[in-house]
């Protein structure tokens, strides 16, 4: 297994040496027993963990540059949803055979978003097995500012950043649900394998922002997390709700799926009070990503009301959506 | 898959989420986007990363209680390297399927283990697919006082904690290399299943060892780690390294084998000053864990020399020893 070991060694723990090391943090990353790190003064470590696994969350054929992306991009984006700044992250991941072309990609993949994000890899494992990556992300945020899910209020907004529905529009291509012309097609996969982390927003947005999450599986079950954790319900103008403009030339009804049950976007919900809206507008503006807002917070009426969201079409009109939970690629 | 979830979060979540919660580092746990954790006051988060794959490091009809333990044990094992103090773990994990006996058995291995070092599961990622455990572990060291494997000294002796080869002949056992009596064969399997990681070892170890590390791989790999990033040279007596009542039953041939080129043993090897051998005993009396020096290390000679381990038996004689790297369970 040498020849599996240096091909590791030359794909990943050499660039990852080569990465300037944070003196701020004093990390100490890739060959001891462990990699040592701190947050910035005063601030805590926010950590998540993250695995793929081929077959249920890629297809076998996947671009092993876009996995790179992806796999880091889906850690980066919880990173987001807590406000936090990326400091670093682990890598574990087995494959079947050390593939030098593959290794190639899917490091280049990788690495180019580490970078951009100034996120360094500290350490890893590798194994052979079925193709599994195992992410873990550490970034650094003040406790106070921390974008959590438990602390919407009655009265919030409901804010999305950027648009929904394009990833699950182009798993519908990709697995011929539905037809796109090849622009919209190509938007589609773009959306699909290479989500952008929206790592500045989630930071313009702290001491703004009072609850958010990244929308991994869809907007009718993340939100839904926001408000189990809140104790709130919410009302959402399912018009309202931002979609591109390749996803507008598809029907309603898949319009209305994609957008609300469709998942792998990993753009931001958020809620602020309506007090901050001109803040909020103004934090996507220095992020560079549009911020949308689709609904509103408000408290439970009874003791047997549960968390849940009330459906509006654009006139206010309640609507009764049957919406798949999950119905993405990833069926868990 | 909602029936998944729920045994999922049956087993983990609402497990972890009786954990006491450490006020000191302030945690957030699991149900947000990320768990926010610092490191004490004045220290730093040392992380590690391993990944677990069926077929590689457990066979599939492993006892789950015991794949429980050691998914965690490996990783205590890395803090204890480094001098560290656990803290909090993320665990991802894929199955073929939700088995509610498995998930219970392999839940109560691991937060027994979890529980008696105070490790508070914080976070973690479930989904199907092929079995694959990937365990981070979190602990808290004082960043001078740590275990660096690059710290090691001309002049040090080299240590051992514990008994070197049991896991070994465990595996030997089971594959039918070689036999052994019932008794002998329970302690084998035991030390194969259930290794304890020595953390208080590796706190006492603090402020006396220079270099350490835990042997996962077998002494004549791991010790070179040492070497080759502290970039000295060492030699070993050979019979000086310990080993059990039960191994020394098996020939002097498999005994070598198992004891310098086995691996998963999890014991700790360190480097430690010849003025501090009353306080390595010391800490090994503390920790309630034998310490045996087995040589010592010294500068290179010549500027063409590279780190290497020399062999001698009793007498000081040269040993050529032929070890077969990584001649364990996972051949990685």
């Amino acid at each position: 297994m040498l020849s599996e070991f240096s091909l590791i060694d030359r794909f990943f723990a050499r660039r990852a040496a080569a990465q300037p090391s944070d003196t701020e943090s004093g990390a100490l990353g890739i060959g001891d027993d462990c990699a040592l790190l701190a947050p910035r003064p005063g601030e805590m470590l926010a950590i998540s963990t993250d695995m793929l696994v081929e077959g249920r969350h890629f297809f076998a054929d996947v671009d092993p540059q876009a996995l790179g992306h992806k796999a880091l991009a889906v850690n980066l984006s919880d990173l987001a949803a807590m406000g936090a700044r990326p400091q670093a992250f682990t890598l574990a991941f087995s494959l079947p055979k050390a593939d030098e072309t593959w290794l190639a990609a899917f490091s280049a993949g990788l690495f180019a978003l580490a970078e951009r994000y100034e996120c360094a890899l500290i350490g890893g494992d590798t194994t052979g097995g079925p193709l599994n990556l195992c992410i873990t992300v550490f970034g650094s945020v003040p406790p106070q500012v921390a974008l959590r899910r438990d602390a919407a209020q009655a009265g919030d907004d409901i804010w999305i950043s950027g648009a929904l529905g394009n990833a699950r529009a182009g798993l519908g291509v990709q697995r011929g649900e539905w037809q796109a012309d090849a622009d919209d097609a190509a938007t589609f996969r773009r959306a699909l394998e290479r989500p952008e982390p929206r790592v500045a927003l989630g930071l313009a947005l702290r001491g703004i922002a009072h609850a958010a999450l990244d929308l991994s599986d869809g907007l009718a079950g993340d939100l839904l997390h926001i408000l189990e954790r809140s104790n709130l319900q919410a009302t959402v103008d399912v018009d309202a709700v931002p979609r591109s403009a390749a996803l507008r030339r598809l029907s309603p009804a898949i319009q209305q799926r994609c957008t609300l049950a469709g998942g792998d976007d990993y753009e931001l919900c958020f809620t602020a009070p309506a007090s901050a809206r001109a803040a909020v507008q103004n934090a996507g503006r220095e992020a560079a990503v549009p911020v949308t807002r689709v609904g509103t917070i408000s408290a439970l009426q009874t003791a047997a009301d549960r968390p849940a969201i009330g459906w509006r079409d654009a006139a206010g009109a309640p609507l009764t959506l049957t919406l798949q939970g999950f119905d993405h690629f990833h069926a868990d």
